[in-house]
Parts: structure tokens; C-alpha cells; sequence
């Protein structure tokens, strides 16, 4: 039975500054070792000058195509968040914010709360159910959480109470004629008028007030996504899949499409977060599951910051788990789900590196994992939905045609 | 804001003659200085195994699919010689030829007239109007003209007056049952009789008999196309963009996407053509356009001529005019609409060559721009339909999907 370990290292391509990108800076003897001994290529998620998303590439490379199965980011970083969904529930990204005492969000992250705090204040908004419909919310990372409306009849086809840009607190609207969509909006402005009395009177924002940040008084909402049921990675596929991840958002795609998602100790999905830890699952995970997703966060937060010597020492220490993962015997692919160029802070349209190593891979003249050499390899010029094939081809499951 | 320089040099791909391309015997330090600090490639403009037309490759990789904007050449000939088409206009690709006292062609190129002389011709067909139809007949080159039937109910539908190969010149018939066919085939026939008619009687023709020149005294058409207007290159892709070409088929493919097609002194679309004239109009035309696309036709020409030291000494033309174009800032891109071999002297189905060069241009390890280099480059092996999406990046212009 072959085994894989799949790395998704988000946003790690990159474009060179002064003459270097990262990956070519990083001393990574073990990365390189891989690259040597396997087989490297260059990836478009989706084509050519289409600028992934972290979600839909996600779902794209995981063998899921997003044009069928991607209804939206909330209802991942709701699976993440560990909200258990029904078919139908309506699922929104949210924020604490601040408002005035005219509803003007003054500011949309509520003076960037702590995760603590945050986590507090999140308590007082339990238990809720308003017209029928179940209110989740759940508190993740800071000020960040997800909004969960469960029940019959509701609509995903609203529009955000998030100002986005700031100004006055938006009132959601019905995006069309359906008795769904208005009930859906309504429960939404319900809740946050709500939210805000609540909040409002909680003992801790007294405080903040007191200590002069801005208190963590309303939960702006944005995304409305619906849960639909998709078919397992297992019956699809024939794979069975572990997930180890910090982030919600990838832990939410990996319960989507029926991995058993892990709750890995250190695995945060920021840049302090225990890559030992994640590989020592990684490595367990591999005794009862064909495939392990593995994720990497902090490789694309560097890219955001334009943290260009961040990003080298990331990589540095990603390659020092690879001994650890080398030895459990399993095949390897190390890639990304976007490029996040250091020199433009942003995803891009540039394609991502790819590394095979295995029993299987045939190997080619790349020495090196970078952008550069990676051109030249073995696997080629490949786009996202080639990639499900090939993991399945290196667990033994890729299928004849003809005799 | 991103600006970038197309330049398709015609017919540019080739294959070894004595083990070496043109490209590769042709020397090119300034095209080779944006290889080595750019990225290569190969594209086959319509995928493996088709051999592409200088009209429809033109469509392909300035983002038009040639299977829904393709109508035929006549109209983009006609648009390139200056003639304003409304919608149902049909236009032809027409000949000065001759025809004997039976109405046999015997030369369907006149004797390849002069430009001077068929220009002094082609003006005592002017002003002609047919069964409520307007004709226009414009010479161009040589023997060569556009021929358009301006006005309502026409239909392309219908076949050659022109015969090709020799032997009686053609009734035109409609091709299918329609009224408009019929009338058409009906007005391009009196045409031709009257165009005879004329011409015969020019005095110009009986000095050419008399000096044993055999006398233009027809217009042959062939390849009836339909004017259909197509969405501008601005609106379907936000991109404001200038042509600088001399031959019509370049100029006509440029004024029918909606570009801004400049009248540029010295760009003859012929082998002595002033590429440092094109240059400063390109480098000009930067200033408010987000897109310049240059043509350059004489490599394909040379091709078709099977003249390698030509071809060579063209493209050693070419590089000289790159320190003008790479000092502006702008992205490039240098590439080919097909191949044409010069030992061919045809176009071939091989993949031309293709260099990107610029600020978010990410680099590979190719050193020299030509056939066999580019195989190994950072752009891979790409089809003519993902060119417009790579320029669209390079404009930064490249669209997220998902989040």
C-alpha cells in the first residue's frame, strides 16, 4: 500500500528580489535532497493569469473542482471553526467591530482584540434563536469568528452587514425575491442589532472603555455561504485522508470533503506555529490513511508582510521536518496553493513549484526546489486539476484505459 | 501602471538548415539580453498539429477566438486599407488580372503591375453603385485590392469570381437559396463585366499591350466575408491598445478589435520596412496606451522566400530596434503568429518561440532567444489562447477567483 504526503505550503512562489527568490535563498539541504532524488514542475492552480484564491485552490488541488464545490469561504471556516452543518445552513464570515452610538463602524476590527477577550465577549452571544433559526457564532483568532444561521428556509443570497471599508453599519438585503432571502436578512439584522445590545452591556467592553480601546460592540457579518454536502475524498477518490492544519479555513475544507481533520497540538496556522508537532502527526496520521494533507500557513503571511528574510527562515524551517517525513517511506509532494510574492504582498498569477519524491517518481535533472529549476523538471508545466491524478497515481490507484 | 509591448514578428519560427535556425545563426545580443533577464518558451497557436493562418493566428493571440470572430480575410484587408464597414458589409481580397477575348485568365496578377500603375487604374473604378449596392474597389499593393459591397440585404454566401489557378474567369454563384446571396452574386458579377469593361478602355492598358505588358484589365475577387462588429479589445478586456503595422491584414485585425492603428511613416509591412520608425512610434504610443502591439512582417516573408541570410539579416534588424523598446519601462513579450521554415517556404505546425520580459516577469534559466533554447523556459510550452491572459498579468490586470 503507497502513501502520501501531501505539503501545501500556502503562497510559497515567489519572484526575485535582487536576483533571488526565497526559495532559492533558503538553505534547505533536505527540500533540495528531495528535489535531486524525485522529480519538479511549475503549476498553474486554474490556467493562466487566474490569481488563486486560498479557497478555491484548495478544493481545485484536493481534486474537487470549485465551479461545482465552492459556494463561498464561510461555510469552510465554519467546518474549521468545528461547527457541525446541516444541508441549507447559511454560513458568514464575522468580525467584533466597533460602533458609535449613531451605528457608524469605526473601527471593523474592534482595535484588533485579543483572542482572549475576544473569546469571552463570544460566550455572552451562546444560546441564541431568532424566528426559528439557530444563531451560531463562534469566536476563532482575534477579533475573526464565523456566523452560523441553522435551520429551514433560509438563503445564502444576502448581502453583508460588513462595511468593509468602514462607514455606517450595513442593514443586509434580500439579493432577490425569495421569502428565503428576506427571512435570512431579517434573522441577520436582528442578530447584529442584538449583538450590539449584548455587547454593549458586557463588563468587558465597561473596561475597555475605561482603559480607552475601542470596545468589541457589534459582530459585522460578510460572505453569506451555504452548506451543501459534498461527496468524501474516500468515495470519490477511494482515498482515505487525514488533515493537519492550523488554520480554520483549511481544516474546514479537509472536513468538507470528508478528511479526518486532526487537532494537532501547536498547530496554529500563524508563524509561531510547531512544525514538529504537525509532522510528528503527519507521521501517525500516515498508519491509518492513505493520504496526509499537511498545510502550512505561515509561508504565505510572510509573503503578505513583504517579510522577505521571514519567508527564507520559514522555509529553513520547513526543511527540517522533511527528515521526519522522508522516513516514514511515504511519497512526497511539497507545492503551493497560490503564489504570495514578497515583492507584491498580494497573491499573483505566477505559478507554483512542485516537488514529487518516492518510490514511484521517475526523477529528472532538477537539483534544486525553487521556481527557477522547477521549470525544468521532470513533471512539467502542469495546472491544478492535474494534481489529484498524479496523487493518485503515486498510490497506485491511477486507472487503466483500454487493455 | 503596467504597460507592455506585443511584438509578433510574422512567421518567426523555424527549423535547423546546415544544424542551425535563423534565430539561432542570426546575431542578436540585445533579443538575447531580454531571453537572458526575461522568460521563454513555445507556443503552438492553436495546438498540436495545426498549422496556423496569419488572420486567424492574429485573433488567437490578441485574445479573439477565431471560432466566433472569423469571417474571413476579406474584412480585416478592407478594414486595413482604410475602408469604413458597417454591419452585412462584404468584402473580398481582389486581384488586377487579365483576361483574353473569350474571357480566359491569363495572368491573374496582371503581370504584377506596379503599385503606380493599379493605383492610376484602381481610381477609374471609383464612385460605382449597383442594384442600390455601393462598391468599393481599393488597391493596395501591387495587383493586389480589397473590394467591398457596402449597403443592405448581402450575403458572403456566395462563391470566387477569381479562378485561381488559371482558365475562365468565374460566374459567381450563391451559395445557398437566400435572396441576399442571389442579389450578391448578381451585383459582384456585374461588377466584374463592367470592371473589364472600363479597364479595357483605359488608356493606360493600351500603352501596356503596346509595350507587350499584358494589360490589367479585370478585377478578380475571391473569399467574400461578412462585416460583423466585435467587441473592443477595451471592453472585453479593459485594455486600451495601439497597432503599428504596415501590412493591411495587421492594420484591418487591429481596427477591428477596436485598437488605436497609427499611420506610421516607413512601416510598409515589406522587407524595407523602417523598424526605427516603428520603434519611436511604439515607444510614443506607450504614453496612452496600456498595450502597443507591434508587427513586423518581413521575417515571414523571407520565410516564404526560403531566403535564410535574409531572415537572418532581418531578425540582426530587429535586435537593433529592442534598446529603443526596453528603455521604455514597458513589459515585452517577442513572438510569432506561426512558423514558416525556410525550407519549407510554407507555414508550418511547428510551436514559435516566445519570450516575456519586465518587472513581474519571474525569470528562468534560458540565456538565448531561439527554438530549441526556449523548449527549456519558465513560460513552458503554452497554447495561443493563454497569450492574452499572460499579457493581462503582466498589466497586472489578472483576475482572483475565490478568496
Amino acid at each position: 500500500m503507497e502513501k502520501l504526503i501531501l505539503i501545501i505550503c500556502d503562497g510559497l512562489g515567489d519572484i526575485p528580489v535582487n536576483g533571488k527568490t526565497p526559495l532559492q535563498a533558503a538553505r534547505k539541504p533536505h527540500i533540495d535532497a528531495l528535489a535531486r532524488d524525485g522529480e519538479c514542475g511549475l503549476m498553474h492552480v486554474f490556467g493562466m493569469g487566474i490569481i488563486p484564491g486560498s479557497d478555491t485552490a484548495h478544493l481545485q488541488l484536493l481534486g474537487y473542482d470549485p465551479f461545482l464545490f465552492y459556494k463561498g469561504r464561510g461555510v469552510f471556516e465554519a467546518l474549521g471553526a468545528g461547527i457541525a452543518l446541516g444541508e441549507g445552513d447559511v454560513a458568514f464570515r464575522s468580525n467584533f467591530g466597533t460602533v458609535d452610538g449613531r451605528m457608524n463602524v469605526t473601527d471593523r476590527r474592534a482595535g484588533r482584540i485579543s483572542t482572549e477577550e475576544a473569546r469571552e465577549l463570544g460566550k455572552s452571544l451562546r444560546g441564541m434563536k431568532i424566528d426559528g433559526a439557530e444563531v451560531i457564532f463562534r469566536q476563532t483568532v482575534e477579533h475573526r469568528g464565523v456566523l452560523v444561521l441553522k435551520g429551514k428556509g433560509l438563503s445564502p443570497n444576502i448581502s453583508d452587514t460588513d462595511p468593509h471599508d468602514g462607514g455606517p453599519l450595513l442593514k443586509a438585503r434580500p439579493l432577490d425575491k425569495t421569502r428565503e432571502a428576506k427571512r435570512t436578512a431579517d434573522i441577520l439584522n436582528k442578530f447584529t442589532m442584538l449583538s450590539n445590545k449584548i455587547l454593549s452591556a458586557h463588563p468587558l467592553n465597561s473596561k475597555r472603555k475605561k482603559e480607552g480601546t475601542p470596545p468589541a460592540n457589534i459582530v459585522l457579518a460578510r460572505g453569506a455561504s451555504v452548506f451543501e454536502r459534498a461527496p468524501t475524498i474516500k468515495g470519490l477518490y477511494g482515498i482515505s485522508a487525514a488533515c493537519v492544519a492550523g488554520g480554520a479555513l483549511y481544516k474546514g475544507v479537509g472536513k468538507y470533503i470528508g478528511m479526518d481533520v486532526l487537532d494537532v497540538k501547536g498547530a496554529t496556522g500563524t508563524k509561531d506555529t510547531n512544525l514538529f508537532s504537525k509532522a510528528k502527526a503527519a507521521e501517525k496520521a500516515l498508519k491509518n490513511h492513505d493520504l496526509v494533507f499537511l498545510h502550512i500557513k505561515a509561508t504565505d503571511s510572510f509573503g503578505h508582510d513583504g517579510d522577505f528574510k521571514g519567508r527564507v527562515g520559514m522555509i529553513e524551517k520547513i526543511d527540517r521536518i522533511m527528515p521526519i517525513l522522508r522516513k516514514t517511506g511515504a511519497h512526497i509532494i511539497l507545492t503551493a496553493d497560490h503564489s504570495t510574492p514578497v515583492a507584491l504582498k498580494k497573491h499573483s498569477f505566477h505559478p507554483v513549484p512542485i516537488l514529487a519524491y518516492g518510490k514511484l517518481v521517475r526523477g529528472d535533472n532538477v537539483k534544486k526546489f525553487d521556481e527557477i529549476e522547477c521549470a525544468m523538471g521532470g513533471i512539467g508545466h502542469i495546472e491544478g486539476r492535474e494534481l489529484m491524478p498524479l496523487i493518485l497515481s503515486l498510490l497506485g490507484k491511477a486507472k487503466m484505459f483500454g487493455t
